[in-house]
Formats: C-alpha cells, sequence, structure tokens
C-alpha cells in the first residue's frame, strides 16, 4: 500500500511539534528576488536546534516509537547532521543514542555529537561500512534504528517543512520548493507531501553537488546508482546512492533535478554571508546555488529555497574568501 | 519647540517606505530566551541594503531635501556604514553624494562607498577632522549635510524602527528595545519615538563598548563628554562624543545605559554566529552583549535585542574565533 504522505507528515508535525514549537523563519531575499525577477524566499533549517532541519525526521523517528526506543535505545550513523539532531531528540526524550561515525568524521562533529550524550562508534570509512555497522549493533543490542533518509518516519518529518511553508506563504499561493538533495529524504518529504495536496500548484526542484550526483545519475540511467565516495565542500550531502523509497519518491514528484560544480555552491555561500548576512553551510548553499545556475527554471513566481543547515566550519568559509 | 518625535518618525516611514518596502526581519531566539527566562527576539538592520540600518536616516535625510540635494549633492561624514547607507540612497535618489572618510578607514569600506558612486575625500585620522572637513566642504560647495546621528532627520529616520517593532509585536503588547549606540542616533530615535507613544508601555536600555562609552561617562557627567579617539572591536561605535540632541533625548527617555568590555563583545558575536546562524558585525552584537552582561534587568517580558548591521569583517571573525 503506498503510504498517504500528506497524513503522515501532518501524524508528524503533530508528534514534533511540542519540541519545535515555531516555523523556521521565512525571509523573502531582495537581492535574489531583484536579481531573478522572481519573489525569492529563504527557508532558515540552519536556525533549527543543532542547526540543521534533521531534528524533525529525529523527532519523529523517536516518536514514533517512544516506548521501543526507550527501551532499547536507538541507533544510526551520519556524517553530522543527523548524528546531532538524534543525540539532541534523543537526550530530550530520555532516550540513548548511538552513532555510527566514519572515522575520518572532523573532531569537533564527534564531540557536538558526544556533548548531547550520544555514544559514538567508528565505523571505517566508507558509506556501506557505516550501514553494515548499524546493522551489526542493531543484531547485538536490538537498538531501534533510525534511517537518516530512507525510512517512512524521516521522509514524514521532513515532509512537516512542506506544511510550514504553505502556512507561512498563505495556503492559495502556488509555489515552487528548490531544495538541496543527498541521499534524497528532505526533498522527497516535501514533494511527495506537496503532491498529496495538490500537484498541478507546486513544484519542487533538486539540485546536488556534481562530485558526487547520486540521484541526478540514478535518474538518467533509470536506476539507483551508486557514485562511490563522495568529496564536495556541501559535506552534508555525501550520499552515495539515494535511497529506495526517496528516488521512487523524487522520481514520481520533482518536476526537475540537477548537478551543482563546487564553484557555483562556493559564490552561492559568499551570496548567502554577504549579501543576505546568514551563516549557511555550504550543503545548505546547493538551493541556492542550484537557482543561481540558471538550469531549471521556476514554474511559479513565488520560489522558497531551503537553507538546509547552518552549521558552517568557519576554515571553509576562511578558505572559500581567500580563494576569491 | 519640541520636535513631535512620533509625527516625525510617521513622516519618515512614509518617505522611506517606497524604497525599503519590507519590514527588517524580527526572529525569536530560542536559545536566548531559554538563557534569559524571557522572550527575546533580534532586529535584523543587519539585512537592510548595505548591511545595516543607517538606510533609514540616509534616505529620510535626503528625501526631506530632495530638490536640495539634487541640486546641491550630499555630505556627510562617516566610519563606514553610513558612509555606504548615504551612497546607497543617493545613487538611488539620483543625487551626488561626497563622504569624508578618515585616513585610516579600512580600504575595502572604502572601495564599497565608491562602487555606489560617491566620492570619497579623506580627512584625516580623528573624529573632530571629520566634521572639520564636512564643515569646510559645506562652505565650499554649498551641499546639504547629513549628520550620521544628530540631525532631526537622522533621528525620525532611526525612529522608524520603532513604528515597526509596534507593528510586528503587536500594537498592544509592552516590550524592552536594548540597543547598540554610539553617538546615539538609533537609540534616541528609537526611544523618542517610542515615549511619545506611551511612555509607560515600553523601555529602552543602551549598551556601548566600554573602550569608548561616551554616552554612559557623559551621563555620568551630566554633560556631554568627549573621549577621545575610540579604538574597539565594534568599529562602527566609535563616537568620541554624543550628539546634542540625542544626548538629550537619551537623558530623558533611556531607562539604563551601560558598558560592555571588548570580552562580552566577542561571546555576543560568537552566540549570534554559532547559535543564531547569523551574520552580525560586533557593534550590531552589543544589544545582546549587553543582555548577556545583566548589568541592567529588562521591565518586560518580551525584549528585543537590535542587531544594527552585519558587515563583518570575516578576519575579525577568525581573530575572535582563534582567541576562544
Amino acid at each position: 500500500m503506498t503510504p498517504h504522505w500528506l497524513e503522515l507528515a501532518q501524524q508528524a508535525r503533530k508528534r514534533i511539534q511540542p519540541h519545535l514549537p515555531e516555523p523556521t523563519p521565512l525571509l523573502r531575499s531582495a537581492p535574489l528576488s531583484e536579481k531573478t525577477g522572481l519573489d525569492i524566499y529563504l527557508k532558515l533549517e540552519s536556525r533549527q536546534p543543532t542547526g540543521a532541519y534533521k531534528v524533525r525526521p529525529a523527532l519523529n523517528g523517536i516518536l514514533a516509537n517512544l516506548d521501543e526506543a526507550k527501551k532499547r535505545g536507538v541507533l544510526t550513523t551520519s556524517s553530522g547532521n543527523f548524528a546531532q539532531a538524534v543525540a539532541w531528540a534523543a537526550q530530550r526524550l530520555g532516550v540513548h543514542a548511538c552513532i555510527a561515525m566514519t572515522d575520518d568524521t572532523a573532531p569537533y562533529k564527534v564531540e557536538r555529537t558526544r556533548a548531547l550524550g550520544a555514544e559514538v562508534v567508528f565505523c571505517g570509512t566508507t558509506f556501506e561500512s557505516r550501514f553494515e555497522t548499524v546493522k551489526r549493533l542493531e543484531k547485538e543490542r536490538g537498538s531501534l534504528v533510525l534511517h537518516g533518509f530512507d525510512s517512512v518516519e524521516t521522509i514524514a518529518g521532513d515532509g512537516t517543512i512542506a506544511l510550514e511553508l504553505r502556512a507561512q506563504l498563505g495556503e492559495v499561493t502556488p509555489f515552487t520548493v528548490i531544495s538541496p538533495a543527498s541521499g534524497g529524504g528532505m526533498i522527497s518529504g516535501i514533494a511527495a507531501t506537496l503532491a498529496a495536496i495538490d500537484p498541478s500548484r507546486y513544484e519542487v526542484l533538486g539540485f546536488q553537488p556534481e562530485r558526487g550526483g547520486a540521484i541526478v545519475k540514478s535518474l538518467h540511467a533509470g536506476e539507483r546508482t551508486n557514485v562511490g565516495k563522495v568529496h564536495s565542500i556541501a559535506d552534508a550531502l555525501v550520499a552515495s546512492i539515494p535511497g529506495e523509497r526517496t528516488f521512487e519518491l523524487i522520481r514520481k514528484h520533482c518536476a526537475g533535478f540537477e548537478c551543482v560544480s563546487e564553484e557555483r555552491i562556493q559564490q552561492a555561500l559568499l551570496h548567502l554571508v554577504e549579501e543576505e548576512k546568514l551563516w549557511v553551510e555550504p550543503g545548505g548553499a546547493v538551493s541556492v546555488a542550484g537557482l543561481l545556475s540558471n538550469k531549471l527554471r521556476p514554474s511559479h513566481r513565488t520560489v522558497v529555497c531551503i537553507l538546509s543547515g547552518g552549521n558552517l566550519d568557519p576554515r571553509i568559509l576562511e578558505q572559500v574568501l581567500r580563494a576569491q
């Protein structure tokens, strides 16, 4: 049976609302609106607790199975933002969290995850070894596994962004969402929810770093394609392969999907910092990079660029500024 | 005759509204609210064109005397933000702008001002030499002089922030405003406007860097006091002496005024960048520094910290991060 994504997103909203009582800000960008001749809005998921939208799926995943989570703990793997989000949500809900991180994870990300009370287990260096470690630990401990992008609860948690955007822009306003993507959780949650409301009124466009581009390559190939280890300045977008669920939802519900260059991501990052005065991480800037790339023309006049995260390493910004 | 500051602010709003159609965002800060037990909001003047609230007084000053400005040009002096704001407003309105800047002004600030079409005249290194140069040029050219903080048009332009806050928070909500201050233009504009509406419902608290502290020292002395050349990380707040008008308004309408240390400003800057994901300059962070200093307790539960500017030099942020 196909899940009813609108109902699932509404359920998720009810669950997470007590913990995230306010919608993240939606700011109109005067410079981007002027540049494009459209009405460009920025959705500041960077201002969520732990600095990324990931608290939505983390909370929904735990709350959907709270008794089980309390008994057996939760288990996941993440390159950074989902790790902190799960640690934060678990701490809040009195649940033990164990996070599998690759050996080459930046030390400050490990520290932040531990500072939120989570146990960190290292698991080699590949995207695959992360999931193997999760499987092993699941067997050993029986913990509740939270998938960073491909579970129903994760996608539904991400879908709450779509509900918030409708409330903020007015329920009758048609709009285009431009979203960064890695494994495809956020974008498929938004796209599936909006499609369940009214596919004629909403459009979702996706972008990912061309170093990687697992979803774009999978769409071209007509099947999920593994692109191997990904190295991009957008270090939150390093999934080697889209999820099974997310790939199907993207195929069905996204109107366009393209890659952006590292240079374009850097340009978008500088725009956000210097012109918009916002602290955004490179992965979060990929939506604006996509807009500025002109590779896909939005069908609607009102356009929302999701700034998915704000965990910018100041050293990365330094490098980008020096390279100017 | 005492100017009627509410009417003047309303006039200013009418003048500048076509050029600044949207209010700057007012975002609730969850971490600061949690930390203080109050409802803390951040007013993002950092997101104005040219990155600071100064476009309000710049536009109002020129528009109040547009014919004269068009004929004879405008003339001002500024350490940075007012220079860019006047250049931007003048360019928009087809007016020649000449800005007197000290010889030690950061080259990128000079470049940005020139890039907006203004003529830059260098004028020695002291706060006084700036005003002497303006007087000389006024005589030679007959240009319209715009004062950065002490003219009626400037203070009324700054007063539009108060009108915006009332509209954003609801007209019946009592609130406290915490504002950074240098020569006192912004804070006296806000305080005079709110006092003209209802002094019992609003409270304005001011903070400035203790390296400097011209207003605080003047209040203690009971008269305007010149503190000499000011060097602070908050490089937008370097006035040596408050204005005549601003000092009187502050005396009458501010409920408290204190200094904050350089360390406290750095701490506030890091909070804004790392926790709030906002790009704010040190001068703009002085309101949050004041809040975190606990030197003045707001009387109202709803508190607005004005983030007056966002022109943060990345090298300054680098230094602050390294010093941690």
